[in-house]
């Protein structure tokens, strides 16, 4: 997960007021007190982090797929027990990010009994920012491993045009005294809302990025037909390697379609998602150092910090950000307070800004 | 895993040849004949797929380690199910190959009870390709996950000198009618013996993989003191992430040092290595996919052929290259040969060229 700039027209708003508003606007779209609450703090828990393209700006698109049913308010959601150490969640077309909480939980619950436990997701939405729930499993002590996929919009390495989505990968790990600390990252270099912001902008993107719809790279936002994966035109068959496998986990293994079967986000607002996501929760007391890990972890970002240059830990940024916007608010650009402003007046409720 | 180039003063040898003539060496060694063969098969294996960095070119180093005992020929390794779903794998030294091979096994066994079992390793030697691992799982019909970590040799991003290993991950997945779907990836653009032979043949390195000793970005291979995490300057807090988790996987939940503090491969070789792995197997039938999970993989890797440049599935690469291998035999350049001369010599062993 990539900070987004914050732009000079943003009006800052405190976190619980964004917290509260969204809360309404989800129970007033449908949901149960606690779904709307839950999904309302895990937008402006993304937002804190400084992660805006996951956070509070997708409350509108949330609230439309709520609207037209592509998103279910009140899903029949079960969980099937499939063996000792692992569960299936047939999330009925239900909210991704409430869903993945549920999953989590639920491999987290089975790890304490079992030592490891896995979790998948069938028929869900999109489920935000996958640290969500990583971070959760390592704050009740356990190791969290998730992961998700998306519709096409990363080339593969060796072709030409979008196959593969940006398929996040996401580790946590307790940390003694502090935050989790958590690997939270898209298989891509970039994300593809950053070619939406350069468009908007009119920048030029970094150079081996992305490629034009002939499949040649190119710095043009415009021509911008695909993301390239996560190790560029030399090394990228890393990147592409990992999104093709995440999508396994996400897709087939779990009675999901893959690529490009996905049925994609914005472009066809009335198609369910049919999403999957994957959590694997570890208890680390059943293994050797156990129960030294979050002490470890602690001397380790210690050990870091001291090195030349000071190499930071995976997720570190994101509590800084956190840590300042919890204090000042978080940022709102003048055209999301308007869209903001707008869903208020359609819900009958009154605006956070 | 990338290929090696292969030199022109080579000599191509049956792969038969060079596995009896290892699994003698191993024998000779003080190993068991099991465990000899495992060995032998296992490098023989790795050089089939082309990853000459992982396979026979090994043996002179750990025929080495076994004659100093930093490597235990017959260990007393003791395998402890430390919850349903869960095992750690104390290895007393063994070699990491050897071992590794068992702790998967156990998350198979483990897998098929509980539909996903985690086993870790604690104190073993170098355990070579982790390819190895993964896909004997999905032969096996599970879904593997492997990761190791080694000494360090990558700069973190931000930092300036070696802190991680090449720290690799890998996973495969059992594909209808053919070889497993494999990734087996360092987290660093290029591995180290990269810059070893840029610096042999006098060539410079590509730009944007290794840092001298000052942290700067260098194509100098003799002035190359670390390589970078996979993503390079602009996107290696994503590599390096990716290594820190793994270590964390490795080396402290199980009770294995991290990082600098683990001994490294060549340049102490009066050390045991007291290194980790970590292992993961997943039952397929236990989730919604999974009964018809392989051949899902079989129509998307025909799906991604049938692409404007036809990409490939991960692993393909090395399938073909052991195609080829198994007729044309492995290549062994006149360096390596005469070192496997004097090895054999010194085992009174008939040499294999």
């Amino acid at each position: 997960m990539s900070l987004q700039p914050i732009h000079d027209d943003a009006t800052p708003v405190p976190a619980d007021v964004l917290r509260t508003w969204a809360s309404r606007c989800f129970a007033t779209a449908g949901m149960t007190h606690d779904d709307a609450a839950l999904l309302a703090d895990s937008l402006v828990q993304t937002s804190l982090w400084g992660i805006d393209s996951h956070g509070v700006a997708l409350l509108p698109h949330y609230l439309d797929r709520l609207a037209n049913g592509t998103i279910k308010a009140q899903p029949r959601a079960q969980t099937e027990r499939t063996g000792p150490a692992t569960a299936m969640l047939h999330a009925d077309q239900g909210h991704g990010i409430v869903v993945a909480h549920r999953a989590m939980a639920e491999a987290v619950r089975i790890a304490r009994e079992q030592g490891v436990g896995a979790v998948g997701v069938k028929n869900a939405s999109h489920c935000g920012a996958i640290g969500l729930y990583t971070r959760a499993a390592a704050r009740q002590g356990c190791v969290g491993f998730a992961f998700t996929h998306a519709n096409s919009v990363a080339v593969p390495h060796g072709g030409q045009r979008a196959f593969f989505g940006t398929n996040p990968i996401s580790f946590a790990f307790p940390r003694e005294g502090g935050e989790p600390l958590c690997l939270d990252m898209a298989t891509t270099s970039i994300p593809w809302n950053r070619v939406r912001n350069a468009r908007r902008e009119g920048h030029a993107l970094p150079p081996d990025v992305a490629v034009d719809e002939k499949g040649t790279p190119t710095t043009d936002a415009h021509a911008a037909a695909a993301v390239v994966p996560l190790g560029g035109s030399a090394y990228g068959h890393k990147g592409y390697a990992l999104a093709l496998v995440i999508d396994l986990l996400c897709g087939p293994l779990l009675g999901n379609p893959y690529g490009p079967h996905i049925p994609p986000m914005f472009e066809a607002l009335d198609q369910p998602r049919q999403l999957g996501a994957f959590f694997i929760a570890l208890d680390p007391a059943r293994f050797a150092g156990g129960a030294a890990l979050s002490a470890q972890i602690e001397a380790m970002a210690q050990e870091l910090a001291a090195e030349p240059g000071a190499p930071r830990l995976p997720g570190d940024p994101e509590i800084e950000v956190a840590t300042m916007r919890g204090r000042q608010g978080i940022p709102i650009e003048s055209g999301l307070a308007g869209v903001f402003r707008a869903y208020s007046a359609r819900l009958g409720l009154p605006p956070p800004l």
